[in-house]
């Protein structure tokens, strides 16, 4: 079939069959194959959908379409961690040496950072030298030798994601359920991960506001994972209000390793744990989620969970003194303050608007050659549900320039909600599939 | 509004206003947009569709998106006549000279065939020399001296149009009536058309075999040509057998020829003095169709139609002394004839199979940049309806090379349908709007 009567099928409605799905990945691995063929082919099936046994075939070929990662011979459970990307979401560097430190191997592939929301490898970038370009022979002997690899693509993993997302990111492609899911899976499936566990944001945030949509989506990449036999799970979460109170690398990174010293953020341990407990007991280690919870309380109040970050950001060369020290953190020299501009309960905090907001100081892109200022970002001093008095403080803005800061508290100027009544909070974790 | 913007807004099934679709014709004229967003929006448009407004905004944009002509100092209605094209289809080569017999002005864009359609530019290069790369100074003066041009698109006339033409057919994009229908009305409309015959083919040799999707595109372009003022007229006919009894450029000319001489296919002259008497009466010209009818027939017996012919392909630098000598033609030397292999009434011709047949014999392009054999082609002896005995020869094939009359006769060779019972003939013309 050419890729002419592949563009006509999907145009018309068909489904592809598993060797069509074949001949298509096939096709866009072949530089021969214009663009413009190929960003048809995705509007068309952002506007007719594929069935789950497509996606799952879709998911297959572009997993297989580049190199991938066998750990067969390493003793223990790879498994892998995916949020779909929220404002504040520093779970990755709490969650995955916690996991670690409690004896799951972890082979993480993650991104950067885009628009609102923020990405691993940015967050690791504060660690001075760290590496995320590790080869493919690397990861294999950094999970071998230290159980814990967080590291961005290498270049030949997974390229016909990599064409299909330039392209969706130009031509209004990203947001269908399909496409996302057997992206973010072929990765997970590329990088050999045997238990995957799905973060799926819900919220202003998040890719989708729309539970519906979410659980779709959660649905599929569950469905994907578990017709090719690896224990996957997905959680959705809310993603009305950043994740924490921290967003912009550096003082992710600080939440982060206070976390993982006992203290930071109340909500986002939570998370950690709760994702960590299904981690555990998705990949057969544990069969309580309860004894599971408490063994990783138990590896942050030990130090061992911490430990095990600081062997990771050491093993790819990262500067590690942060880990003790994180009040050594360097933040961007200009701040501005939001204050309350009434008194009464906060309602609500809009991620979205914090997330731009960060961005806008400089610690997201715009654009996707954007410069990073690591220490910039937002801080915020309250939480949803909080008392505030006029005049108090809502958050801080970091950044370099005068001109940022302004830009920034443009956009978060009225990200609170503040009410005399108290706000009945929605939980974090809304539903498991 | 961005690009993306515009795609988004098609892609969920908005409607672009006016504004937006100057927009997006400025988009696919900058050659720094690339393909890969043009093809994207294009497969928007294909799925969602567009309203009337959209259509003739999107026609209107696409007719001044680069040069057009204007015939204002020009005595006479300048008219022009579009097919959607067929097999066979050498209307224009009798059609045209005869209303510039009769004095409305010609000044008519044409195009190369593709497929097992052909086009009016090859079937004129038959006369040796003719020019169809005429300059808009050309054109116009080609009009006012001679009442009659024939000639090709110049680079500079609708760029929008090439840009998205040499997509569409690459992406399964050409089907889309909003694209079909503002296609060629804004080709007409650059051309500077003050009165426009549209005829609409309806069968297996056809862009359309059904007639509701074809009556919906001539509905599509009578509107467009009506709402910018402009006299427009549709007619619905019949293709599903080749018109008249020629297929392929050298073939088809003679029989032109022979039909301006007074002779050649009863129905294709039938069908030229209706086009004809409807184009008269477009233009204001003449009030009654009978009146248009006996003068065009008159014109045709006086010799007045012929010679308007010859004025044309000498004005234009072509040898013109196949005019008075048709049988001078030269046809590719190899021939195969296809005999009847049981008596009876044929009951259809399968246009496009015979159009196919003519396409591998060397007379149409596989691939558009083929070059074509002039001298080849199939000549039907037969009409539907006529009865046959077996063992009688129902066409003949001409081509250059013994492989090519293969290729030919397997595409033909079930093109006849022949059965004992007399066939009830569908009208040639369907439908007026």
């Amino acid at each position: 079939m050419s890729i002419i009567e592949l563009i006509v099928k999907k145009r018309d409605g068909g489904a592809f069959s598993t060797s069509e799905i074949h001949q298509l990945i096939a096709f866009i691995c072949d530089p021969s194959i214009p663009d413009f063929q190929i960003s048809a082919i995705l509007m068309a099936i952002y506007l007719k959908g594929m069935n789950e046994r497509e996606v799952v075939d879709l998911t297959l070929a572009m997993a297989h379409s580049g190199d991938s990662l066998d750990f067969g011979t390493i003793e223990g459970i790879v498994v892998d961690k995916h949020s779909t990307g929220g404002v504040g979401d520093k779970t990755s560097l709490v969650l995955m040496p916690l996991v670690a430190a409690a004896g799951l191997k972890v082979a993480k592939i993650s991104g950067r950072g885009l628009g609102h929301t923020g990405g691993t490898l940015d967050k690791l970038s504060v660690f001075e030298g760290f590496r995320y370009d590790l080869t493919k022979d690397e990861i294999i002997t950094g999970v071998q030798s230290r159980g814990i690899v967080l590291t961005g693509q290498t270049d030949h993993m997974v390229p016909a994601d990599m064409r299909m997302y330039a392209l969706r990111d130009l031509t209004a492609t990203v947001d269908a359920l399909p496409l996302i899911a057997s992206s973010i899976m072929s990765k997970k499936i590329a990088a050999g991960a045997q238990a995957i566990l799905l973060d799926v944001k819900v919220g202003s945030g998040a890719i989708f506001s729309n539970i519906d949509r979410a659980r779709q989506l959660a649905r599929i990449m569950v469905s994907i994972g578990r017709s090719l036999d690896i224990p996957t799970k997905a959680i959705l979460t809310d993603m009305n209000a950043p994740l924490g109170r921290a967003v912009g690398n550096a003082l992710e990174v600080k939440e982060a390793i206070e976390t993982l010293q006992g203290g930071g953020n109340r909500q986002l341990k939570d998370l950690c744990l709760y994702l960590g407990s299904k981690l555990l007991v998705l990949s057969g280690k544990i069969s309580s989620s309860q004894d599971a919870t408490n063994q990783l309380d138990m590896l942050i109040k030990s130090g061992k969970a911490l430990n095990q970050l600081k062997v990771m950001v050491e093993g790819q060369g990262g500067k590690s003194e942060y880990i003790n020290h994180p009040e050594k953190i360097l933040l961007s020299p200009l701040q501005l303050t939001l204050k309350a501009s009434q008194s009464g309960y906060i309602q609500s905090i809009h991620a979205q608007k914090i997330g731009r907001g960060s961005m806008y100081s400089g610690a997201g892109r715009v654009h996707k050659d954007d410069k990073l200022d690591l220490g910039a970002g937002i801080l915020l001093h309250k939480d949803s549900g909080d008392f505030v008095h006029v005049g108090e403080a809502l958050l801080t803005i970091y950044a370099s320039h005068q001109v940022k800061l302004e830009n920034a508290m443009d956009a978060v100027r009225d990200a609170f909600a503040i009410n005399t009544t108290e706000p009945e909070l929605e939980p974090l974790i809304k539903e498991e599939l």
